[in-house]
């Protein structure tokens, strides 16, 4: 690399808690600390979005975009080509070894697929290239099959068969890419997988359609021998009024019913979560437990906002508690921390892009620690033990054995007053073990 | 019945659509009218709630009881006998078929299960009485687990095994009424089944537990040879903070995970779904979608209040896009339209108690009958139709037929100019339908 | 007008109700039937907004626009002029007497804003030659100062002199327009005028900068006598997480405090009522009682839904509850009902774009209907009467009249039982009225 | 006080941070710690919500209460009375210095308003009893208008006459009861006044009734000589659909247009500023810019929720955050931090009582400390400065002198170029900023 895009940017160092304002520096992200056995850098597994942070005009609905970038000026493939040395030169300074992207968002579509997957692949050749020297890895790539106008009503769900054809090629050359560059996942976000009215859908046959689609993907994968995890992200809506991967739950019934879950798993993320009704940490859950945590988007939303803003992380309590189901989890295996984010349209300066992402950064890698050290010291471990310990033996292990029934638990209750089964509930302490939660924060981040 | 609990009204009549005040008679329910190949009350199988009805104090978090009722100033066990009569009186004047209870609300609960368990026996002997003069049938009965403080955190799902013990025999109880009052269905709604905090609930053994339960009922009714269907109910939050039966599809991945889905259907309702971000018809799509639609809870809510109104259904868009759901199910079988409703805390008098139910039975017969015409007229199903036809031929067809693959379908798009893949899709016309929707809606009830 | 831009659109016919299916045909819009003592068309006084209807390109934040329009390929003024052409034509076909017009989105900005004055005075000399010769009128035009980067954090409220002053430019040289083309409002929309973070906001520094800006202009009208009424847009939020004119009763506190209540009036907008938490009826109410009420956007949202949508307007009771606002106002003035609204993205076709207006047209021609019908027969009129009956003549009327204090009130109460005071209340019959608004909009609209 | 209530609990100590688990110890709250000039305690005049802490049993609307609390069995006076010695016992132990009240809560209601009364001073005679003997003030009381069903439509916007001369007769005995008991300030929070549909509400004339008793109570607390502050607390709904006194811009334009805005401020609730779409922050920041800051209600509300849930404050961002606007005041003047919340359902022991009460305040008093060194350090004041610099000089300058108009400022900028208007934005840096917050909370609790 001989010219460089951010010329007053030095490689991030880690500076430690001393200061008090951030600036170019980590303040918990030091990447080889180890903790909870592990390096950081491998509990976290940080990755660039390449859409995002390379792509992103910073515009919304109301405005143009804002962005003042160093590539500014250029169009077409010398753009393109740009942006691939700047997104290696950002990564190196930064000190992550992931980046995730986009087909359409790496190079510009043209007329015809043949044409837009030859600017892929030279794209893609240069990734390569890059890789061979640096020790960057390819967290996941995916398809952008939201942003043309013939995805109007979907891809592979679209009522127009030439749509999911389409979709289906476009996949394709996903899929051979992904194989080339050695991505560890390949993500499915249905951004127009849903439908705008029931008035003219056909969910049914949208959802078989989605089904089949997800399975010619696997085959197709099987088939080129391509071995990286394969992912469905959901969201509830937005570009969508309704959007078939509305949450965890929802995509788990889905796999389910279309014989998918043993071979997709999820990929959550936190501004989703919420536009859901849920917690991040609640989807987090709900796929730890079903066995399908594949890997997480590292954003937030703001919960009085009823639309994505993909912000990046700061909020600690957000962090701790994903953490601390990956950290439950032992670790998020192939999946890491995708930082789907962008600064905030207002901060617009290239300098903006390292303090978003060291933020991020930060945010997720104080929030690892204290999850560790809540799971070393088994706080909230040891109340739930504690609280459900009436399962352990007697009744309640015969219930969870499956040694007791209706007759039979009738028969022990049916001359119990009141008040010995009132006897027979605890307190939760939802006030005390918050307020520990901040202790544990304050004192493991000081 | 010697003593009159509402002696300033008599049986509601239908009065058809010439006066325009609402009043105590019938606008669009008639009963025995044939629309659709069926009386229009089999199509809609009304059921009244007793415990809203007849239990209901229109009290709310901020206030007391407001409701002025015939039987004010019982008690105990007289209190429970005289709603029985007034409730056969009240459904007589009404004109329903059929009705649904919760067992703590239809008798005061003592201080051992045995005494409670007997004062309900007492009162369903009387139900059983009168259902032997009248044609009044049971849509179905559940179990309140809900109000008494030992189900603080759960009832199946309680931390506590003997909090579950209690469950199961007070369903036990429930099941034995079920199957002695012939009720076509068997309700669990689980108002606690969910967790306040995560930091204090382990979801995976409290599902289990969960899970465990479903299973135990249905074996219990099993050997008891009760035949009603199983139904669960799903609600996102309140009183929980997260509640496990979210909504349909997190309940059908719930019943697929536990091996439940050939046992139980789902019995659904507005204002639920609309707390969990769908539409009433939403959720009926889904669970149609899977063979699992049960019976309806009919009422609405109001969308922008964040909590559960369980207002009367007076909104003519909703009850015709339900009942559309239930006319191309072909009616709901075993299930009917429960107003699971009260009048507003102003709507305080004995004769709001029929003009709620009016307005409900009034608003779903309309919406049958719009339902009906939009259906008779094709007006959707032409659309839609048209809309996917590109699926019903060549490679469309074959796609679905499982012919197609990745590779096949590159082929066939790899060199189509951007042009004609816009050209594959059509306008939506939403704007149109809605129009044609009103235009329906006031044709069909003129 | 030589070359026709909508050849297979002829002028849209009134066709009544007979048909059922929406087509090119309004079924409740008749612009010279008169109703409740004058024409439609002077009640509804119909507006077409310029930038959605001849600017929207029908994206959205994950998509690319999917339109369809007769002058795509046309850029720079080229494409200003044809859109002029093709707008004269539309409104002539569609029979509307309005439109309104933002500056950005009628000529392109160039380098100065010198020279974009000249393209905006290049095409408002076209505006004014078409006046000529046919009925339009501009309801209102505005200042687009959100899109362009410059607006990032505020137009008015900028942090930034030079951006206030540019932003002081612009709504002059609107205010010039609007005495040119004899607009009959000007609109202030502060879409950037808001915050992102309080962390970097002094919002009462804003807010007095705003509160100046507005003197500005009324000074400057005055100056130029520009004789047309001043209106400000509520919107609670998005583009920015907090807008200052948040909803009316917030705009009005911001009037009152910088003695802006005399001078500018509202402009209201449903989509912007329901994100704030109300009904649109409820916004137009406050304005109405305040005698703040200017004109209203005729647009709705989705409850369900985050963000803002701009629908054209289907629901008959939004449109009936709007427009008894309206018939109980005596009319809007010099407002009117401008369609800030824009078809779905995927009704793309040119034709959508008249199925969309009939569509809104007709939904609030039908409500005017109805809405005349329910104060002519008084509906809630005489409830409302009734119900505040004890306030007209006793005490009621002596507390209306100041004649009543703390002290004597309280000698009235202060031995008066429970029951004689519960017995002070009526039922609020909710359930009754909307049974009652349901007849109404069908027997008025059949 | 010869029994004790708490016996299990002994006076809370100042611990300090060495221990992590929360317990019966405060970790930040140090009462006579000198934090920027003042004790902690004169800082923060922590208040215990008498009706939440002695009157709440803990139920919802799906349950019955699940408190155990040490005068459970009693009922009526004695209860009354044994909730006044456990109150104070309570207040001592926990080492607060005021306490707030409703009427209807700490004293049963009589048959007749004479007799209330009677029960009220029986008990607010043992409240100036135990004020002799310790330091403990009221810091506001009110009156409970909205659990009695005769305030079914509201109190002093009650549609019937009765109902608002009842509510003057209340609101007159509280204000004597606020002379009494010395209580610094009076509060209104307007539970039923509101609507529940615009379809049988005058809202005008309830608004001028409700005008008109807020300046019959200010008269009756001149006329008695009561100095307290009057205090007005907006609440967007719940129990009503709508409430007049929607939020504090709301208020505000009320207060200005009938005259109260020199009598009344505000008492701001986090909980409330959630339902109504605001921060915490944002609302008292509107009030102390608007100079109408009185006092605030310390509670918090889960934003993934829409209901009303008085949780006990825990999250630091957001303490900080109320805090900061706090310092910015300068103090609370009259007003203080009163704990209008409950703990969880499930927080059901007698101990949870003290949990809560002392993670409420730790949470506010590290607030306290974290704002007063973002303060001290001027983090935002530095960057907020230098980013509206540019109205410190020059145009700027004049354009807040009001020395510069729409013509001058159309001079100045009519030929820059582009580049040099949007030369004259700067980045907000929202990341960054963030990212310090977190610094500052973690080194200053540390």
């Amino acid at each position: 690399m001989t010219k460089s895009y951010f010329p007053n940017v030095e490689a991030v160092p880690f500076v430690g808690t001393k200061s008090l304002k951030a600036g170019l520096g980590f303040h918990y992200y030091n990447a080889d600390e180890e903790v909870g056995g592990k390096k950081m850098r491998d509990w976290l597994r940080f990755s660039v979005a390449y859409w995002h942070t390379f792509g992103q005009k910073l515009d919304d609905i109301f405005g143009d975009g804002t962005a003042i970038r160093p590539w500014d000026g250029l169009t077409g493939m010398d753009l393109a080509k740009a942006r691939v040395d700047a997104a290696f030169e950002f990564y190196d300074k930064l000190g992550v070894d992931f980046f995730c992207f986009h087909d359409r968002d790496i190079a510009p579509e043209a007329d015809t697929l043949r044409e837009t997957n030859k600017n892929i692949e030279e794209i893609t050749d240069m990734f390569v290239d890059y890789q061979k020297t640096s020790h960057m890895k390819v967290l996941w790539n995916t398809a952008n099959m939201f942003t043309n106008p013939r995805f109007v009503a979907g891809a592979a769900s679209s009522p127009f068969a030439d749509v999911f054809a389409y979709a289906a090629a476009q996949v394709k050359e996903g899929l051979d890419t992904a194989k080339k560059v050695g991505a560890e996942n390949y993500v499915f976000w249905g951004g127009r997988e849903g439908y705008e009215s029931l008035l003219n859908t056909d969910m049914k046959r949208e959802q078989d359609h989605l089904g089949r689609f997800f399975h010619m993907a696997a085959d197709y994968a099987k088939e080129i021998g391509y071995t990286g995890q394969l992912l469905l992200e959901p969201k509830p809506k937005e570009p969508m009024m309704h959007q078939y991967d509305f949450d965890a739950a929802t995509t788990i019934a889905f796999m389910k019913e279309y014989g998918l879950d043993g071979i997709y798993k999820l990929n959550l993320e936190g501004n989703h979560a919420n536009l859901a009704g849920h917690t991040y940490q609640h989807e987090i859950r709900v796929a730890r437990d079903a066995g399908l945590l594949g890997s997480l988007d590292a954003n937030q939303g703001d919960k009085l906002i009823g639309w994505d803003l993909d912000q990046f992380p700061t909020d600690l309590y957000e962090s701790t508690l994903a953490m601390y189901e990956v950290v439950e989890n032992g670790g998020l295996g192939k999946g890491g921390l995708n930082f789907d984010a962008k600064p905030r349209r207002s901060s617009f300066t290239p300098e903006d892009m390292f303090y978003a992402h060291i933020t991020g950064m930060d945010t997720f890698a104080a929030g690892l620690k204290v999850a560790l050290r809540l799971k070393q010291d088994k706080v909230f471990e040891d109340f739930i033990t504690e609280r459900y310990s009436s399962y352990d033996s007697g009744v309640g292990a015969e219930i969870e054995a499956g040694k007791q029934s209706f007759k039979t638990l009738n028969e022990l209750v049916l001359d119990k007053p009141q008040a010995a089964l009132r006897g027979a509930t605890k307190s939760g302490r939802w006030e005390e073990l918050e307020a520990t939660l901040n202790h544990y924060i304050v004192d493991t981040l000081k």
